[in-house]
């Protein structure tokens, strides 16, 4: 997808909000039976709630990796549910020499239709650079991730400044504001207002709004550009927002509340 | 697997070889077409021939998720080949936010028999702590890598060490020479000296023999402990030592060529 249509979208839609596919078989609603068809259902009567809600989705992969000989076709099959008109996310964290990482982006951007992988920084330009190779396709370097464990190296001060902004500086040179967005957790909206001025053009992926915490207020008031540049993802919060029949309907209500919240601070922003 | 059985294992059979199982379809020798039977086929008669003259595979699992919605089928398909006299790696380079590290541990240590998996550290401690929960299971974590990217941020200077240093001096906290290990290519001789210091009693997982050009006498020359301490990865120059019917044969005459090597290391090291 093209930068210019995913703002596109985001205007239309007066949503940001990303919906994270991370199904756990273990949390299916009790009705729903842990097996392959079920996930499937579960799944696609997610997105088909929350589509009108969202700009969006970001599909774990662990979550389906975990689920056994199955779960890449279960994958698969995800991915090829997720509708067009929505930027799609492969949550991979992958990174790898060169030569490897090609491999990676052959398997999302080629076997599969994502839009987008995240990816790992630590292995420098030449782990990240085969995901940049292919038209409208992005890659969403990991910076400041929104858990605990950031502070062991992300933090890190490299002549006075932490790595992730490092990781920002250098990796910037890598790609472009059209093919290249950032990880940074909602769990840092101080960090967040000096990321933007790092970064002021390239869209963020977000998560951390929810279930770990972080408010979009914050989010949105550090965060914030003005081609919004934000995308906020929630996972836990969304997908089980209800455990009986109307799971779906509980998911959708969720989103949509998250979509008005969204739809009221552009609209602030709008008058300001 | 345990600590003591591998150095027994590496002891018994005079060889701390790797053989990485970085199977493309589009390297198999002319007469297998690229089907999952042929991918097979060849796997299991790398495997086969290579067994007596190494101790560990490392299967790279990119180059499976390349394969399309039967690539995880592959993967566990060859997982299941590996002998369990053999140290079983996943080399799959993830890491994530604890819960989602959990699944990634799920995947590749209960839905899969590997014995290991290569883990990230930029995301620190809750993204690697989640695959040292499981008995005689290990995580090997990047330190410093075998590619030109490793300069881009693992070489940087936090405190005038460089960030690999710090990787290792923390993450040694998180597990024990029993669970832990670490990646250090083959490219950096005179770094592993120093990382020997750091961490003398880990086990190093070394790639970047062979193709990438790193000499196995460097290697064992600098990173050598008196437990042995080393797994020397060789991926394309054994899988890709012949290109006919005798592919495996050729692959057996490559991989005995390395185990001949170091029995002559490991010999020198006994008399002096």
């Amino acid at each position: 997808m093209q930068r210019s249509n995913l703002i596109s979208r985001i205007r239309e839609s007066q949503s940001f909000l990303c919906v994270g596919l991370d199904t756990d078989p273990a949390k299916l609603p009790p009705h729903l039976p842990a097996s392959r068809e079920s996930i499937l259902q579960f799944n696609r009567a997610i997105i088909e709630a929350t589509a009108p809600f969202c700009v969006a989705y970001k599909v774990n992969t662990a979550f389906y990796e975990a689920m056994g000989r199955e779960g890449w076709d279960i994958l698969f099959e995800t991915a090829n549910m997720l509708p067009e008109t929505h930027f799609r996310i492969a949550d991979a964290k992958r990174g790898d020499i060169g030569n490897t990482s090609s491999q990676y982006a052959n398997a999302f951007f080629k076997a599969m239709p994502f839009d987008a992988v995240t990816v790992a920084p630590y292995m420098g330009e030449d782990s990240v650079a085969p995901f940049l190779q292919f038209p409208e396709k992005w890659a969403i370097v990991l910076a400041l991730t929104s858990n605990a464990g950031s502070a062991d190296f992300q933090q890190l001060k490299i002549n006075d400044a932490p790595l992730y902004e490092t990781v920002l500086q250098r990796s910037q040179q890598w790609g472009t504001p059209n093919n290249l967005m950032y990880v940074v957790g909602a769990t840092h909206p101080e960090a967040l207002r000096q990321i933007r001025t790092l970064v002021p053009k390239h869209f963020l992926l977000v998560p951390g709004v929810g279930a770990q915490g972080g408010s979009l207020a914050d989010v949105c008031n550090s965060g914030m550009n003005p081609d919004i540049g934000l995308l906020v993802n929630a996972s836990r919060s969304i997908l089980y927002a209800g455990s009986g029949e109307d799971f779906a309907e509980q998911a959708a209500a969720e989103a949509r509340k998250m979509q008005q919240e969204m739809a009221a601070i552009l609209n602030d922003r709008l008058e300001n």
